[in-house]
């Protein structure tokens, strides 16, 4: 999409200082601006580049003062970041919601209902007696299962697998290759040493506003269902296994592992290759660090946990720092016991 | 699917109090029945539930004896669990065997042969020569390469990838996503600091009874065979290097990394994000702790490891134990060093 | 693809001892040979299976000599091992470039452009706009969003997702189902405690010579581009988040996790699980171990790091050394105690 400068300044609520009819097509760093690209310039660091960029245009805030002479195009806003951030969403939206219609072949079962100003995909399939609401976008490769219900303004991107059952709230947006719905990793000990499957019969509901990163997966429960509530956002390769509930807001960073029948609070902070057992309860608001084991349910809220097996962060610190030096500590007491 | 009571307590050879006629189609727990399901009451901790839920149905053993009214239908059997137990092999059975027949388009090479009671999914692939058994569901968008031979009953769910040469043997599940047979990581260092890759022409070999995790890889052999034993299961997210054996009925939980050319011995459990360095042996029965290291080979049967790097777990917790004390054992050095 | 001895030794330029119309289809080892398959005989260790293998043929170098009655037909080479792998280089080379032509259904969008002798597999996907190359084989259910760019001789396996303007150098692999340029994990915390998506609308850019491994994803920068050079190896499930750069001929092992705007230095190894927290650098030729944690940047070339949270190498051996002897410690201490 194209767009003249003059009708960038009028969504900014800004003004244009130079040729108003220059197209741009394009979001660029000022610092690797090229033709047809908008830029914005909001850190002082960066202001030695708005004289050298090739960008056709540059957001400053007004009251940007140039020290010398400008081959670019201005457009002057209240305040530049926050200019280009709005810039950003409008672009951002209108790329998502020009995507409608339909890309054959795909397979759509008849049994299933979706709504208004939706896109499926080449290849994608929905199967039996699913209700998908309105502006949902469904890319290629996208697999829905039997009986799913998605509400609007749903993003499915490229090869995610929606299972049979699933239940996913509005606004939310699965990205490629997740795996939402599989089943959960339940055997049952056998006497000669083998294992039997449990039929894994429950579903994932998926709240509101929740962001799933790609490939990462989501167990249905046993019974029941796997939960995580509204506005949680769980980045790449992460694994959450059955039974588990996510509450409210919370982040999980890439690679992140959530054993079995495990509930997080909410307004959780998990940074990235922590491991959580099963069957514990943690508090709201605690932050995890990165690869932290967390072994134990969390009951105070606020708490900042890190380590192998983790603990208060700030006396995970401590120790380690000693354990840095571990050698020298068995020398001061090799030391003390040869003067004895 | 729907089932009268009548027709589930002669699935379970029990007797039903109420009406028989009446309709189930879903197995809910007990505190959160609903209209057309079926729950169960085992454990004394919920007992309270079975006067108010909404379940249509509650499976009971003989010996329950209601302490208030009723409004729920009971099926008597002798014992309510393994009741339960049996309906859900039975639903989760029917499900599976009810997928008979082919969704298009698919692609299917004629050179290739499958049994009878098939299910093939829209947008699934099969490659030229393969031999794949009786019974065998693959779902849409699954991937099977040249000469993949799959035994019988065996599920693919949708989107994994079964690459050129693997053999699968019968009533093994591969999870959506999971790739199997992908190239080993093989690259040889050349003088000027790049990697030429090594071309890897081995295959994997799945015996009978495995279950492959979503989004899990299992690499091919260099030369010769990847092998995964019978009975092995496998969570999500897992990886299995070129030239691994598992052996048989060991557990692998999520997130576990196992790099090339190790054997893995049978009857182990390995919790989960363990990893284990290549080329090395791990004896039977061994038990792997979550996020624990393993540097070097397991030569004795029913070696529980735990840490960093992983050693008898006791002893990692002791050191473990001191280690969060860390601050307070200098401290303690220092005044005996002072009172010297 | 079968070839006769004779045709094998002139690709080799050896000579055969034995009938040189035997026909040979597959590589073995040689203590698993079998009819129709060729071995080699490089390393002593194994010389006794050349009396004993099944196998058709078996490479030897010109100084074997038998000393007990051959089966088996030879091919005399120079150097066995060496020999062994031009043939392994020339199958891996006919296999690959025997691939050509379109299988259907698959999707083009006409307005991209794709060169000579290419492969589309079914299901296949190719957005709007793209500029592929010459000898690009796209497998099975692959996606190609729009505006990608692909050089020459790329092999793209089934299922991987190449997103929205993502550019590819020449003689890339990427893996069955990795995913690149899926959307960064950006979020900005709001007063209410929710998160507001940040638009995500930078791009991957892959040198020549990158292979990318299964189920792996790498992110888009937010702005500008996550950048992977040239000769950079990447094995399976690994994560490299948005505005990343990886310098040339680093090798990444499978499930480590790199964070966001971290820039890696060339030539690096970086072992299996380790991961790296974001905005930071790592210098060229640095060594991470399996597992390890790094948080701060590294400058001095050629650094070695390993633990928990890594430092050098040897002083980690070291102080993990005492950790596990951490009780005796303590009792050491104790007993010092006591003698005051």
């Amino acid at each position: 999409m194209e767009f003249t400068l003059g009708q960038v300044a009028a969504i900014l609520q800004g003004k244009v200082e130079g040729d108003e009819d220059q197209k741009v097509s394009r979001l660029d760093k000022i610092q690797e601006g090229k033709q047809g690209g908008i830029s914005f310039l909001a850190n002082e660091k960066y202001t030695s580049f708005i004289y050298e960029t090739d960008a056709t245009a540059v957001i400053v805030s007004n009251n940007f003062v140039a020290t010398k002479p400008l081959k670019v195009n201005l457009i002057r806003v209240d305040d530049a970041y926050n200019g280009f951030t709005k810039l950003l969403e409008a672009y951002s939206m209108m790329m998502k919601s020009s995507m409608v219609g339909v890309e054959e072949p795909c397979f759509f079962d008849p049994s299933s209902h979706i709504g208004e100003q939706a896109f499926r995909g080449a290849f994608s399939y929905v199967g039996k007696n699913c209700m998908i609401g309105d502006s949902v976008k469904i890319h290629s490769h996208v697999h829905i299962g039997d009986r799913v219900k998605l509400g609007d303004n749903v993003i499915i991107h490229t090869g995610a697998k929606i299972c049979t059952d699933t239940v996913i709230g509005n606004n939310c947006e699965i990205h490629p290759g997740a795996v939402i719905g599989s089943d959960g990793f339940g055997f049952a000990p056998q006497e000669d040493g083998s294992y039997k499957t449990i039929p894994q019969i429950g579903n994932v509901i998926i709240e509101d506003n929740v962001s799933v990163g790609a490939n990462s997966t989501i167990d249905c429960a046993t019974m029941g269902s796997t939960l995580i509530k509204k506005g949680v956002k769980i980045d790449n390769l992460v694994q959450i296994a059955h039974n588990v509930i996510i509450g409210e807001n919370t982040v999980i960073a890439s690679q992140v592992g959530i054993s079995g029948s495990t509930t997080i609070g909410k307004n959780c902070v998990i940074a990235g290759k922590a491991g959580i057992v099963g069957h514990i309860t943690i508090a709201d608001n605690t932050t995890i660090g990165a690869n932290t084991g967390v072994s134990k349910s969390i009951t105070k809220s606020g708490t900042t946990l890190f380590g192998y097996i983790g603990f208060e962060m700030k006396n995970f610190l401590k120790s380690y720092s000693i354990f840095k030096k571990l050698g020298s500590i068995e020398e001061r007491i090799r030391e003390l016991e040869k003067k004895q």
